[in-house]
């Protein structure tokens, strides 16, 4: 059995890459598997050797400490790689294909999954509805920043690329896949987002500019992108996206200015519970800021997509609401101007196919917009702490080197 | 020219039967009325004699004085009647058509409006977008709680019934057509009831009976109402509804006995801003307690229909911030369980056909089911009370007799 | 192992009950098995022991020699049953599960499984998409008018009924969800049928019954059905539905008469290409007449729903052209009225769920309104012929006496 | 009253600029017009001042003489211009806009129109649902290549361009959207093409052409066009469509070396009822052919556009059946793939303001992809008879000289 290295949270501020446990087809005990899931036999699982395996703006929530994550977590949820061993269950992929793997595990069997609602499996996770891969109350299913990776349900989850070296050419764009292109295209789909749509997208991190790319590739008329981050207001201009400093004031005069009405036809979160303040208060965390913003800039009769995380606990927050997940949210401003909020995890199988053949056909450049950056496995701690210092970089890591030979 | 009696808003808890001037084609200056619909010409409305005219739960709202609605503001939008003039733009509606009319005012031209959104129309209300008759901030267009009201965009806003003899016979069903049966109806086709649902209505008021009728209309399996009005509940039980006494404590311990899980598939917020608490706080009002309990009773994937009304402004409200129409929502309990939430004004001219289909042929008793209550139109200040003190009734005002004689 | 009586094939006009090998967990060769499949693992699948087993419309094509099926195939693909025994690779349906099998048999795991379009899986028949039990052409896969029958990908295609006791109680209606329930559903659905709509169903077989079943569930105002066999006429009137006898001519003047104007909002194809004329042609086979007259008599705008077989190739048709499955449509019809027309075999599983829970909750009474007859499994030939000659009955075969017992 | 040159039908084969009667606000008798429509009175309408008024496919239907038109119809409803009157009942629309007028007449109050199917409206032709200018069997309003024109409903039909100077600047753009841009885009919708589809439509006229573009614009992956005509495949493949010449055989071959397989997800036939056969049949009219073809090629589970104009009655058709509207159509084989068909007039108003905002910011270029070429009203002749043999250009007429002006 090869060695395993692989990306483990420490605590608060800290990642390590270690040797973990060669994966088999069965999920063994540790730090955040459930009691429940422990000893769970996977026959219908696959291993995957990852090619590429992306670090995620939510893996920042954990390693910031605004998680109940424990030390030892194996991190990693966006998952590209190839096939190098199926269990007996495993019937149409193939040892040799290379596919994408979405964040979200679901068992294909469930009324949830037979329903395309895969972000909320029924069978994964004994805590609830709903599972991903290296993450907090989840279920356990070890993470995929690593070497190797087991996936259940292979069949049903793994998308496979139709041809393996013409994959490999556009291996960069595949791999945003398995999370955040799908994310910011759901974010798009259910605000709405159509051809000659004006939209409005909150935050300028890998999802937000994803969100951005797929508002072009669904046809929008005008896509702007709000964040405080100059560098990532950059990056969105760079495909061709208008963007708001929110940290210059009320975005609403900045889209005035932009679209000529203080209000476009779709807006998305990109942001979620972590959210900031808008001009002075740019500095000061204001969970439910974004939210109360979108309603007010986005017309009568739009939606609102919610990709951006929120989440039911808190320890981190600064207030006691916040803490428990509640929000100060101007429901009224909504209600009068009927929009609809549509909110939870990306089913990314709904998207990924449609968007492999978009990159496939060079019909979207997803890696180049999120500025993908290729980096060691061992360096992984410093993509952490670059990304969350604000890197407009979107950080894959390569533990094989086949990106590297590739790129 | 006839004589008009009307029903007025007289400040907090009061309302009177009131001489108002006979309706023109062009909107004159008056309480509530925006300075910029002053004299506005209407060419293309008409004017109805009304056969029956509700009072509606949102009417209570502003004579709680919970809004900021001018005294002497004629009431009424739920409007029933016989065009007896029409202005000579009107080309397909005559004069004898006993017609519903839809409580929101649409134009029938603007981009909403052509993309059935006649909820947020954008030429009637000068402030925002969407309107209603006889209702603060909505343009002031005047209230049809009247012997004769005018009606805009007649040929658009008005459903003609297509045998005036056979809806005579039901005028009291389809006296539900201009707001509550819509109304109720949306919530549950926004919440996702269809053939089979589980479905827990919050509110036992008008529109949460109206929202029973249309979730079994919709086909659900269990069709389940909360509230702690023990009349209204038993109200619910008549026509085939379980129920839940949220006074009794946390509805889902009860949801869990009847449908033996403490999840339903769809959740209907048909109670609004003046929501109480649930068990011991069932006398305090708790804004955000329906929302709440919806997201946690509602199942992953599942969606929230919200006809409910929240305020932008409630200057009646216990705090601050619902003053300004804030609520604390745990908005992290639906993402995490991937809830949709469908709010705003019901746009009835999308369901008002339909609806009416199924009554002229039998497939609903929606009157009986709300327990609908003709009363003469002298008699409203009355009706207004005992809905106050939360009669299981729905009146319906007779200004003409023709209610009393039909029955 | 225990013996295994089932209905095979002999030829045109005959069908025998006869021994057939128990099912084991390898789909073996044998009349009409894909070459292609033979030898297929089928470590997903489980044995049901069948409880109720229907005879089809669709059988009858085969039986009457219409199509290329050869003596020796074991009919049958409407299985509602217990579960016996299940492969290594079941992981969440268990032995004594009752359940009910969708006729349509898929995978779970291709695209089409993926997106909800079951009817047409890409894993299970060599020949192309789509499969079926015991059917000609649809890749070998044996009959489940038995006692014994397997099904593969077990976890993905079986239905469980909640409660087995409940559910025994109910057992006849239940049975009619493997086919002709969903099936007359989704011609409803796909023919737009929703609150207040006029419908018309061309057929009173089985399926059109179960159409005008699910009209009234999806709330219909008027539902009409339209066949020339009296029996089958007078079953549609006993739960509701109006009729009309097309031989005595065009059905348009007879729905003029029951719904006030020749056209209805939705049109649903519950005969398929054995279709006979209208009115003096009524003893010839037309096998265009049903949807030419559909396009007449439904409203522009309007949508057909053909769950109605039509084949690539008819032996038996009466000219060259039906031989090979070409109609001599009036396309140009539907396109002036802008119609939309949805054919193919219903996708159980979209459907099956919401239409087993408004059984177990009484919301509709479907065995009686087909009149589901149970038989022994050795009166299956009598079954046959009857149904043939017209009977107004829906035979169930009961392979080991359980029915008689639930009765 | 300024003078008003138009085009007129004079017979077949034959079209003729002709001094016609100035526009007024009532229709008055005339060849075409149905005796039910005459002296209606057009207080809601609008008089246009035609900027651009295009030549379409569906014009030469009747110039060919395949249809019952009567000499001296005044042809067009490709329609752009500026508004120069307006009636007392228009009230939105103001003298000076510049506007697109959907060529499919609506009332904008009718059940249909309010259902957003503006393609059938029911009061506007008193011969059926639908209607359009200058065309044969549509109430006989008058055409609109000329110099003026009545629109009625101006309120409800007419898109206002934001910024005319602005829109003079892409004034051949916007020219596309009164017909072709919607109707391919509306072809491309309902064949289901999004992000990552694969495309085969069928003819590279200007609506194949507009289809072609709309799918790149849905963000399909790869886009095939079929034609016979090899410069207008030319001009397909001039931005970015693959091409099928039809008359070097099956398109499904080609196909298959195109994608990899025979298959594409979505098909579109803007060809219409005057097809011709593939391969050595090239030459011969065969009116099934691009259907059945569609049916072959198009995956199971997918859906046909079916922009392509299909006709009630064909005087010139090659054989009775289709005389009469009647095509041989192998309906058994898309039953088994589970196709959707999609027929009808494309109901512009649903697309044009969003394609419009595609056009404004710069997303598309659809002037180009059809080679929109602007020439004087009274070159239509010419027009006409280029368009006729085959020219891969789109004419548009420039009845004042501000097409030239602007170029």
């Amino acid at each position: 059995m090869p060695d395993n290295k692989a990306v483990v949270y420490q605590g608060p501020g800290k990642v390590e890459v270690q040797e973990v446990p060669y994966p088999g087809f069965e999920l063994k005990d540790g730090p955040g598997v459930n009691p429940a899931n422990v000893g769970r036999k996977v026959p219908h699982g696959a291993i995957i050797k990852a090619v590429a395996t992306n670090i995620c703006g939510s893996d920042q929530h954990m390693v910031r400490g605004r998680t109940t994550a424990p030390a030892g977590l194996t991190l990693g949820h966006e998952i590209t790689g190839e096939v190098i061993e199926t269990g007996p269950d495993v019937e149409f992929i193939k040892v040799g294909d290379l596919v994408s793997v979405p964040f979200n595990i679901a068992c294909g069997r469930c009324r949830n999954c037979k329903e395309g609602k895969t972000g909320v499996c029924e069978n994964v996770n004994p805590d609830r509805a709903g599972s991903a891969y290296g993450y907090v109350d989840m279920g356990g299913w070890v993470g995929g920043q690593a070497q190797y990776v087991l996936v259940p349900y292979a069949d049903w989850n793994l998308l496979k690329f139709p041809d393996r070296d013409r994959a490999m050419e556009k291996i960069l764009d595949l791999a945003m896949l398995s999370d955040i292109f799908p994310t910011g295209y759901h974010g798009c789909v259910s605000a709405g987002v159509t051809t000659g749509s004006t939209v409005y997208i909150a935050g300028a991190g890998p999802v937000g500019l994803a969100a951005g790319v797929s508002a072009f590739l669904l046809g929008a008329a005008v896509v702007i992108v709000g964040d405080l981050n100059k560098e990532r207001l950059e990056q969105a201009r760079s495909f061709g996206c208008e963007t708001v400093d929110v940290s210059q004031g009320d975005p609403q005069d900045q889209i005035a200015q932009i679209v000529g009405e203080p209000e476009v036809d779709c807006g998305v979160d990109a942001v979620g519970f972590e959210a900031r303040g808008h001009g002075a208060e740019a500095e000061t965390e204001r969970p439910a800021t974004v939210l109360n913003s979108l309603m007010q800039l986005t017309r009568a009769g739009g939606a609102l997509g919610i990709p951006g995380l929120y989440v039911t606990g808190d320890p981190g927050a600064a207030d006691e609401a916040a803490k428990k997940g509640s929000l100060s949210i101007r429901l009224g401003l909504g209600w009068a101007k009927s929009h609809a909020f549509y909110t939870g995890q990306c089913p990314v199988m709904r998207y990924n196919r449609k968007l492999m053949m978009a990159i496939l056909h060079d019909r979207v450049q997803i890696a180049k917009a999120v500025n993908a950056t290729p980096i060691p496995l061992d360096r992984a701690p410093q993509g952490y702490e670059e990304f969350d210092r604000g890197a407009a970089r979107k950080y894959v890591l390569d533990p094989h080197g086949l990106l590297a030979k590739a790129g």
